[in-house]
């Protein structure tokens, strides 16, 4: 190979994320200097933080450069190394974006042991979204055993690894999910106490029919009144981990409607990015290893085929048409 | 005395609180058993909780019973005691209610010592009002020196403690009340840094203006625009303090519009009832109590006349009329 394939971000969305944001371009694989290594990435991961680059709007990162590949874990295999300390056919972890190649100086890859968890785990369930799930649950949530949890956007991929774990710690696990086949998942192979079909249209009542003893803890994806819902059911002392708002990622205004409990119920909530508390990564990781190798933790991947499908894939991801969590196959 | 004067509830509010919903009644002044003792009391405390307790909504406390005393903490002398441990003449703080009297088994009453402290002070700032403030500041909000706080109704008694222990701590302090003589009391008499009046309807670049580095710490009394506006311009890791949103104390919604700050700026919120902390009363009020004895800590109130006048004043408490701590003269 002499050329590989990238997607640049083209032009900043205004609401709905369009596939003509994006650019799919060929350019040279570059010449390595003395220290770098090249990569060939196999997947690259989707996640909902991207829509939120791609907006110019003050955030707690800087902007997606226009024209340049879009931002974006990958994990893959080194192909050609100048750096002593990785060999080629290492397999690597790597922020290389949406793109087939890159090259790094080895300072941020991770190196992989693919003997007994697949590559792809390495962006989920043993990666960043891993990773969020237990931050989540284990420094904000802390649930106790017997406390009810309640997770939304509970099929996807972080949330289908906060029910997991939680269910671990002895607790009633209530997931929130759109639509009959996600919340059987949730429920019959995720293991989740209950699901609640935020379609079905009788939130409030599904809710509260689901967690009988009100909700200890919450785990928040999605925001809007999937949020308030289950903020209604807290009990006194919850603790929320707000970890997105899926529902404003077009640019619509997220508001929280039930306020008033937030003081009512003494909560505490506490938004975060687990990329700021890489001190917990090293034993996070290694408990979600041991979970996954072992068979305890479950999780699913909807994969696009190839570069030029991610966009709608993205696209897809932002409106929950995925189920788990939404890869990019690269090779 | 063989009568004295109460005030009970006569009715629930709907919406705005009515001096209707309240009833003056005369009623006997009981016998003592062994073990009670009698207190005339000097002052009443009015606060913006009470306005919850007249409601039977759900709530961190049981709804104030109709035809029954209102709830309220009180300060007065016992005039009569067949208890060993309280004296005929010794001050004591209690939660006699709405009332000119009240008999106690002593168990819940706080001896007071009025030579450096007025009696009054111990309804305000050398009370659960100091508390509240020492607590969300002490214990949530914990300002480093040189970090900016935002405090809402801040020449209220609450939030004139908070921004006061702020400037204690070398904080840059920035309050947010109604109208100029407010804001002017709360710079040049209290030695806050800055105070945004939000009746002058620029409060988002007021607020800007007068925290020019960025807020890293809200004590937040009153919720709605005011709690928005403060979200808006907060820096990352910035703590709340959910004390009160009196926005919506008369039954309207309190919506967080800015609920994407949350999870953007990594904030942390915490709702709380300082008296589910009694733990830090000792520490809380001993300090408190020095400040207060040695000048440092100012404070303002405003007296309604009689018993007969608590409905009235209240009803002003509820809409920001009244100057600092609001009692009621009893005696």
């Amino acid at each position: 190979m002499t050329t590989f394939q990238r997607i640049v971000l083209a032009q900043r969305p205004r609401g709905e994320v369009l596939a003509s944001n994006f650019r799919l371009e060929t350019v040279e694989v570059p010449a390595l200097a003395d220290g770098q290594v090249l990569v060939r990435n196999h997947f690259l991961s989707l996640d909902p933080y991207m829509r939120g680059r791609m907006s110019d709007a003050k955030s707690y990162a800087a902007p997606q450069p226009l024209d340049e590949t879009m931002i974006g874990g990958t994990v893959g295999q080194v192909v050609e190394s100048k750096n002593p300390k990785f060999a080629v056919g290492e397999h690597v972890a790597g922020m290389f974006g949406w793109a087939e190649m890159g090259v790094s100086d080895g300072a941020l890859l991770r190196k992989l042991d693919v003997s007994r968890i697949p590559l792809s785990a390495y962006l989920g369930p043993v990666g960043m979204t891993g990773m969020t799930a237990w931050y989540g649950l284990n420094q904000i949530m802390q649930p106790k055993a017997g406390e009810t949890v309640a997770v939304s956007a509970a099929s996807g991929a972080v949330g289908s690894v906060v029910g997991q774990l939680a269910k671990l710690r002895g607790c009633r696990v209530v997931g929130i999910a759109g639509g009959k086949e996600k919340c059987d998942y949730v429920v019959n192979e995720l293991g989740f106490d209950a699901c609640v079909d935020y379609k079905a249209g009788n939130l409030q009542a599904d809710l509260a029919a689901a967690a009988p003893n009100g909700i200890d803890a919450i785990f928040e994806n999605v925001g809007g009144e999937v949020f308030d819902a289950a903020l209604a059911r807290t009990n006194a002392f919850a603790r929320v981990a707000l970890c997105g708002m899926i529902a404003g990622y077009n640019g619509a205004d997220v508001e929280i409607k039930n306020a008033r409990v937030l003081l009512t119920n003494r909560l505490t909530l506490r938004g975060f990015i687990v990329t700021e508390h890489m001190e917990f990564w090293p034993q996070g990781l290694t408990e979600l290893g041991m979970l996954v190798a072992t068979g305890k933790l479950k999780y699913r991947e909807t994969v696009a085929p190839d570069l030029a499908a991610a966009p709608e894939a993205f696209i897809g991801l932002l409106k929950g048409k995925n189920f788990g969590k939404q890869l990019v196959k690269l090779i």
